[in-house]
């Protein structure tokens, strides 16, 4: 509160006298202001599961999902200010596109995350700006290596095995940290990471509200309303 | 109240300790000081049926309007800082025959709210300017494939069933929630939003404070008076 | 007053909590301080009836006209800083003459308006400038079509039956939404705009403060200081 | 006081409640502190009475003088911030050489005030930079027409019969709005000036203070020590 | 504290009254918040030993590891806001690139620190940006030269024999003044870190935690899990 | 001290509500901070007598030499901030030399006054930088005309018979309206400048305290420390 | 105190009321804060003795030596912030290496002081940018010439006999005032500055601390560590 009335927290580009950057970490707190995402790699490839939040009967459902494809063989997610996020998967995905009429050859994964990373850490450095409002998810499986990235408000990023972006997203964490083992199938996968939902979310869980894609063999796959309504 | 002494609410490019970007939710006030805008997604096509406010003998009808034209296939309605929906309107028309002429073949309706979203984004995100002050609604019909946005002060957007935006904006919503079908047809989609109108302004409704147009058929039409007038 | 001790009044560019720009209703108040003009649209063609103030013995009375030429067919009046109404101007006889060198006809009055209207937008939410603090009146005839503008502070414009600008407008359209018919001539619209003139200024009226132009068959005639006082 | 505790006075691109832009009135007072200048518009030509205020002995009488000549029949003279003055008045002898070399004529003498006072609106409008804390007052004769303008720190200009700049100036108006008259000749008006400011600065008065300049038939003539001295 | 009130602090670009630039000082906490790296230089090359902090078991520990290979012959770590040091990383990569392929032999490990320091300098000195929140240790061997260097915020840089970055440095400094010897070989090194922070880290204390990295002979060397772990 | 709570002295770039820009009135006390130079133009030519400051045994005395050479024929003095007068010096030796070069011939002596003067005044009306903390003098003779010139911080100059800028400058100028007659030599006005820096001084001062120099015949002759002391 | 309070003091580009530029001034405490360095010419040549400060075991220490060669013929020294010094040095290094290549002679030592003195002189005047927080200490010799030479915070810069930078220069000043001869040899200049030292440092005084280098010939020389052991 001190620091508050200080005015250290008005800039992204001011520390406060212990070190910390406290616009950073309000924006952080815009990222738990979103639903979660929770992403899952395994043997086979890497799974996204992504809650799209209650059901509003006036949006037409296709427009409100929280999975997007970068490329053939990469999947995103997305937590925070959805108009944020949709700048930054525009600029993957033309990553996407660049790369693959330049060399032929399918993007990294990792190639991906760093570039996005990167514009987000130039926002939190140069003046005027504010920093991207979103934590981003990315996943995918380049030959043989399966990939599971998520960046934060900073540009940090970490690989992970399974992680979860958005609101509860520690108490997801935990769960996938007594969970998570490595040779789950993707099957597997999305069973755990809604059972996980159907803990956090409680009477509000809702089949109709999760988005569920795959990478697997190199090739994206979205599950269709059938398909996901089987998962109940 | 405290966030607005700290002065957290004074940029649209500053975060509040709790993750809200204030300016943006002052903005959206504005928003709700416009006359509203119902829009209805059918079988058939679309329709945009716009409150003009109480009409001025001194204003010239024609110059008041509140729903535009986009292109051939394409309506648009508004509300919020006019000046600032002209802009961006304007912007909206230049995409629609950049294409034509490029592609000899007519836009997405998606594209054109994507781009005008995007604008939006970077006007809440980039220092000293202002986010444009206004609510869009984009219509039209390509093809087979009828289309309903908003795009809020964030740049977000969804597609709709039906929609409305602009002053009692969430009413409208709730009794659209209740009388929406799949199967109206634009007669009766019209009829609803003139319903609806009656019941939000009372005694205040008039059948000429309204702009009715749809798209059917790829093709646009506005109703004129005479036709507006048998609504009643 | 609690908005102007929390600073939401300073810039253009900030939204007050309840989605106000006070910066722009400031400028608003400017154009309240500058004398009026009144304009109306006739079937013959339009008319303005502007008031240069009281008569200063020192100043040349030409140089203090508040009636401007943009084009032959199109006048134009203004209210407010004339400093900043001056740029303005000069920047709609500029239009006005490519768009004759480039095309070879006159130009549309509407157009004149929207990008005037358009430089005055950008004024208002880009940073460090101020809003131009002037509103202007548009008129003229091109072809068949009689064509009568204002554009606020904002940039927002409509067309008008008749409308007035400057000090006193809201008692001066009250006036206008009684007496104004649209079977009147130029002639009776001089007489009506002078005789609201006369009430509103009361005992300070004198024939001499008063500008009149009218443009008829697509050109635009000034009132020489005869003509005028006929019409005390 | 109000509005200065608010601070609507620190910067010439803020507005005040009431709509008035205090930064400008400010420098206003600036030229206020200087010494005045007087302008008589005659049948013959145009003439300026310029105060260069007390001599002092140590500073060369030629490069304290507050007539400045633009071209062969445009003169000005300024009030205020005098380095401000001579950026403007380099400017007005650009342009009339320029205008020279362009067309092979000389400037039209309201060309010349014009394009001054358009820079100065510039510096009331855009950030950072201050008004030119400056009134200037251009006078000249081309052809058959003498012309007397002045322009105010707004970039506000106008053309007079008879005006005065600089302090006392509306005491001096009152005066010259009293005793103009259309017929008076140079040599009437120089006498008319010379009273005024004997009756303005009383004791102080001494006739060395004053540069003295016309131009009549096209041509500007400076008067010498001793003509000046013939008027005690 | 009278500092902080006076506002000394809320910029990289503004001295305090005895000198200090406050903005530099609490960046430099914020390095003391990330985990700490060890560099010893020794007769046969010089070596890295970087703790990754507390095992996440959903992170890929690839992902995680706080050793970066710049060039076959130079390795760095971090400690900080390791978004701000991936920046700083990428840029020394490329310079080491460059130069390779410029000049066909290893760059000199002096002029990949000197550049990274230079644009750390530049960003305490600008307006607007904030300084890059990391302080980098660069090591390496080029022919018969083993070199260690760490730069900090100011972007000043020493050559050492041991050093360490991150928490509790200044502990971890002491103890190596202590026990340094110039006679070490690499394999002494790595236990004497090691030991170093057993004794910090007590019961936290893992040997996954780890990375260590050599060079050796003009290239580098990653030590795998297995061979960390026998340092147990 | 009111305009100072209320911050009117902030910048150089805003008028207080009396006028006045305290920011160039507070540069304008750097200037009395400096030492003394007087100036005293002669028929023969004219000649500058500066005052270097006591004397200190560390400082090589040509290093800290108060006159400077601008070109054959032109001398200056400055008082101030030093830094920001070698900044201005260059610039009016790059002017002499250009116009040499292009023009063949010596340049005006008011012409290097009056573009260092512009330079001045523009550091007085745009945002950000601070007025040049110096206050000028430029003396010379160009074939017959002998010139002596001083600009204040405003960039405001005048032409002077004999004139001192520096600290106690208004107390020089007094004795100089005294003593100083137009037929002075060069020797004379040496011992006039001279005896009044022994009247201001008392006990400081000392012969070698001064530079001497003056332009004759259109060259600048400079002093040595022999020819100065003999006027004790 | 008062000043401080005011805000005077936030900005180099803000004078306070009687003429100081208050942040220059803080920045110039940073320069004290520094180890010294003591310059004197002699007839032979010209020698700086620099005091690196107390010897850390871990740093390399060649590495933080305090004498930076410019070229064959020039040393430089410098105190205070020595990222911000070391950019100065790189840009004397690259004047003098542009003026060998461009003129095939060596460059002169003033001209190297006044450019580096002219990058500082922009650092207090322009916006945003913070001073250079380092005083620089120049000497070199170049045929028959000695210089020394150093430059403050504000881009002011003598020459002197003996002068002495950093923690402590005014008593070290006083002392060099009451022993500096002009006919030291360097070898009796090391001798003097080594004394001075020992009284400043009193008990911290080891030999060790200090790096000395004299230019002689033209050519500069290094002492090694036993050559300046013997000097205790």
């Amino acid at each position: 509160m001190q620091h508050q009335v200080m005015g250290y927290d008005r800039s992204a580009t001011m520390f406060s006298p212990d070190g910390h950057i406290l616009q950073v970490e309000y924006a952080e707190k815009t990222v738990q202001l979103g639903t979660a995402s929770i992403g899952i790699k395994t043997n086979e490839g890497v799974v996204i599961v992504a809650d799209k939040g209650k059901k509003d009967k006036l949006i037409v459902p296709s427009s409100a999902e929280k999975i997007y494809e970068i490329d053939d063989h990469i999947i995103a997610s997305a937590a925070g200010i959805i108009s944020d996020a949709r700048i930054l998967i525009n600029q993957a995905r033309l990553l996407a596109q660049q790369h693959k009429v330049t060399y032929d050859s399918p993007i990294e994964i990792e190639s991906v995350i760093r570039e996005i990373s990167d514009i987000k850490q130039q926002y939190t450095q140069h003046p005027g700006v504010r920093p991207f409002g979103v934590a981003l998810m990315i996943a995918g499986k380049n030959g043989k290596e399966s990939k599971l990235y998520t960046s934060d408000i900073t540009g940090n990023y970490f690989e992970y095995n399974a992680i979860a972006i958005g609101e509860n997203n520690e108490k997801i964490k935990d769960m996938l940290r007594k969970e998570y083992k490595k040779d789950l199938t993707i099957e597997q996968s999305i069973k755990l990471a809604l059972q996980i939902f159907k803990n956090i979310l409680g009477e509000n869980f809702e089949i109709q509200r999760f988005n569920i894609s795959y990478v697997k063999n190199d090739k994206l796959r979205k599950l269709n309303k059938e398909e996901i309504a089987k998962y109940i």
